[in-house]
């Protein structure tokens, strides 16, 4: 329990929100990545004074502070690897305001994406970046990962649409960023920079958000390519001819077998499939765009082209996406699916190549990658399919992953898209970034002093990731 | 000249592109705002190695410098308060690399934005943020300022369309910022903070820009209203109505008057005006468009409407908006048009009620003020019409001025949209950012600890503008 005075923590939340028992402990010391680390305390606070007042206490104890949504972040992000207190936001979950006239919202951090969705839909609009993890991610998490998601292509990210913050900082004090209105040019717009900070700068208590009109037509279509190459160069010829997809999506043959030998999909086997959408308030625009991303496919060798309107229809030709992460988590009962090189981002020209490299790096390593993700925003995301407790498939792990990022720096990528640095990708993120580290440290101390928040991620995370942390897998 | 030694700039950028000539000083002391204040020295660097010599020099002597492009702010935000070493970057205008299939380009800072969008043509894409003053404007001020233009309400400010920059800090050091992809998680995105950071934060010396398609079809309309409140609930219904104008303009009577006193343009002498814009790949589209908002306006009592896809026919419709500028410095012989509270963003259902509030203030204060702006992005502008050499008319344009904000912050609008800080709107900015500026200051000092970067401006600006630098009029 260290220095902490939980009575104190009670008297600001509640005995019924403090957690100490070892075994809530360790459920709230992992998330979605391979790291696990248990907090001191756990504490839920319900308004932004309760907030407040525990970070006036922990910065005065110097006692760490990692907050917490649902914990979906794949990167070790909310995991507390020095301890201290870990904010479970999920009770500040009120919609405070839907403004339809002024086009945005004002939202609690601990807000689920989808529920914010189900209460956008009567205004005819809807809140973009939405992550595959929307059922359970909250805006606040969404907030400090940056997080983006299938249409992310045309709708762009989070900070695309953040339009302001009420931030909570490390010595308890309230400041209130950004703005409510589509421009503004008023100084530093330090919101943005709260934006994929990923808990380090402070702590977000509301969030003004805006919001796009939910498109009458919605049209989803599937190509499929016999080779890789001819499916990345349509992605680039795509995206360079001025065509604006809703959707852009790639998988390659590793999880197309994936889903066809876990869920019997039956889809072709062929080395990769593009997935495609485009949408709009005019028939008429949606056909064109759909017909031209099919030239573009035919004119790459792409064959076996459908694509619908209908839900019920667009919901199939997505299932086999949808149901990626099931499918490769059930591949082989011998092998884990684990977060590692999740993500990252690479020029339209270098998706088929990187692809190839992923699956050329496994080989090498004897382990088994997969390839697939949001192509059409530049975003690449792959699983390790491994042994989890034998000691030498973490080293097979641990190489292929700084080989990938090697290669993504080589050809100008960057260490993540969409998921985050946290902890697995500190050391690539590191090395990409090696001329701005000292200046993001000094942004650092100029909002956290005594480094309470978030401490040892990012620029001062551990650099063998494996042993950043406990392993959430028991190794032989 | 104070404690400057030019020999050693002439050292780094040739005697040629150093300007000690009190004449030249007086030139490069102005921008388009009512300050003046002459630099010590103006230094025109060539490349990125000299911009670092010329840093690395000024932080070791602890010499203030301001960056310049053209000099089309409307602030003050390049005239150097505190004298010191003025960088021309126009030297540095190289257009260096245009990537279709990556979509995005690199450019050095001096290039003017509309010689970019010259460049991007023959690819059938533009750089959308475009502000009015794209003929002469640099990418690297239009960065410092966050600028944006008619076009925001659909694709966004300067920030938006910003992927990555080079950046020459205080210390001379240079940092690569961002990445050259669609989307990107990767830490803190300093170059998000670089833009709208009006000098203060480091020196860019190459940005990576996004582009988009240039549309097909374009269609622009123009509306009428007898009362201003029907032009702002059009605008407001309009933004909540799910439909996307690539362009919303609102003019006021003032400005209708003075277009057609100054150019006989014979418009309709209404009290306000709207111009709406659509554009797409497909006509029908742009159609649904603007028939949808040419619906809001006459159910808004608009009258007088009428549309055109016709560049010359658009370019006629657009003239009055286009010439407003000039057309208010010709108003009379006795005024001057100043750049005072000339611009500000509020949400849209007070867009009405704020050029309402204008009129009024200007009226109680015996000044002339017009209000326009791109009310789709909830940007409001104006000017002062003065007698700029009577000092009661000083007096009267602060009052008008911080009354004016202080109106805006009351309904929760912001100190500026597009034109930024500077000097002019400082003393707005600081009260309307109180809660921040402590943090802004220590970021300031994160970056540039030895406060050489354009100081004396934003949260550091002498509170009275007027009395700040020298005014560019004689008061008698």
């Amino acid at each position: 329990m260290k220095n902490i005075d939980t009575s104190r923590l009670k008297s600001i939340v509640g005995e019924e929100n403090i957690k100490t028992d070892p075994a809530d402990l360790f459920i709230y010391g992992s998330d979605s990545s391979v790291h696990s680390a248990s907090p001191w305390v756990v504490a839920r606070p319900a308004n932004t004074e309760q907030v407040q007042k525990i970070m006036a206490y922990a910065n005065q104890d110097k006692i760490p502070v990692v907050t917490r949504g649902s914990g979906s972040g794949m990167c070790g992000q909310t995991v507390p690897v020095k301890g201290g207190i870990t904010l479970d936001m999920k009770k500040m979950n009120k919609i405070l305001e839907i403004n339809p006239s002024d086009v945005f919202c004002r939202v609690e951090p601990g807000v689920v994406d989808d529920d914010l969705n189900q209460a956008l839909k009567p205004f005819g609009v809807f809140y973009p970046p939405t992550p595959a993890s929307s059922r359970i991610a909250t805006i606040g998490g969404e907030i400090g990962n940056n997080a983006s998601g299938v249409r992310s292509v045309k709708y762009g990210a989070t900070r695309d649409s953040v339009l302001g913050l009420k931030v909570v900082l490390a010595d308890g004090s309230l400041v209130n960023l950004g703005a409510r209105t589509r421009v503004e040019a008023t100084g530093y717009q330090l919101h943005k920079l709260i934006v994929g900070s990923e808990g380090t700068l402070g702590v977000v208590v509301e969030a003004t958000l805006g919001f796009v009109p939910i498109p009458k037509f919605r049209c989803l279509g599937i190509a499929n390519f016999d080779q890789l190459e001819d499916a990345g160069k349509t992605v680039a010829d795509i995206m360079g001819s001025g065509i604006v997809p809703s959707m852009l999506e790639l998988v390659d043959n590793v999880a197309i077998k994936a889903v066809n030998k876990t869920m019997n999909l039956g889809l072709p086997d062929v080395q990769a499939a593009l997935l495609y959408e485009a949408d709009g308030m005019v028939k008429e625009a949606v056909d064109y765009e759909i017909e031209a991303m099919q030239e573009v496919c035919r004119k790459n060798n792409g064959f076996g082209l459908v694509s619908s309107y209908d839900a019920e229809e667009r919901a199939k030709i997505f299932l086999g996406r949808k149901k990626l992460f099931p499918a490769l988590s059930k591949f082989s009962d011998l092998l884990s699916s684990t977060s590692l090189a999740d993500d990252m981002a690479v020029p339209y020209s270098k998706m088929a190549e990187t692809a190839r490299k992923i699956h050329e790096i496994a080989k090498r390593n004897n382990i088994i990658m997969t390839a697939y993700g949001h192509c059409g925003s530049g975003c690449m995301h792959t699983k390790i399919l491994m042994e989890p407790n034998r000691q030498d498939q973490w080293e097979s792990a641990k190489k292929a992953v700084s080989e990938i990022y090697e290669y993504v720096r080589s050809v100008n990528g960057t260490t993540s898209a969409e998921h985050g640095i946290g902890i697995s990708k500190a050391s690539a993120f590191k090395l990409e970034k090696s001329d701005s580290l000292n200046l993001m440290s000094n942004i650092k101390r100029a909002f956290d002093p005594n480094n309470i928040l978030n401490p040892g991620k990012l620029m001062d995370a551990h650099d063998d990731w494996v042993t950043a942390t406990d392993l959430r897998y028991m190794v032989a």
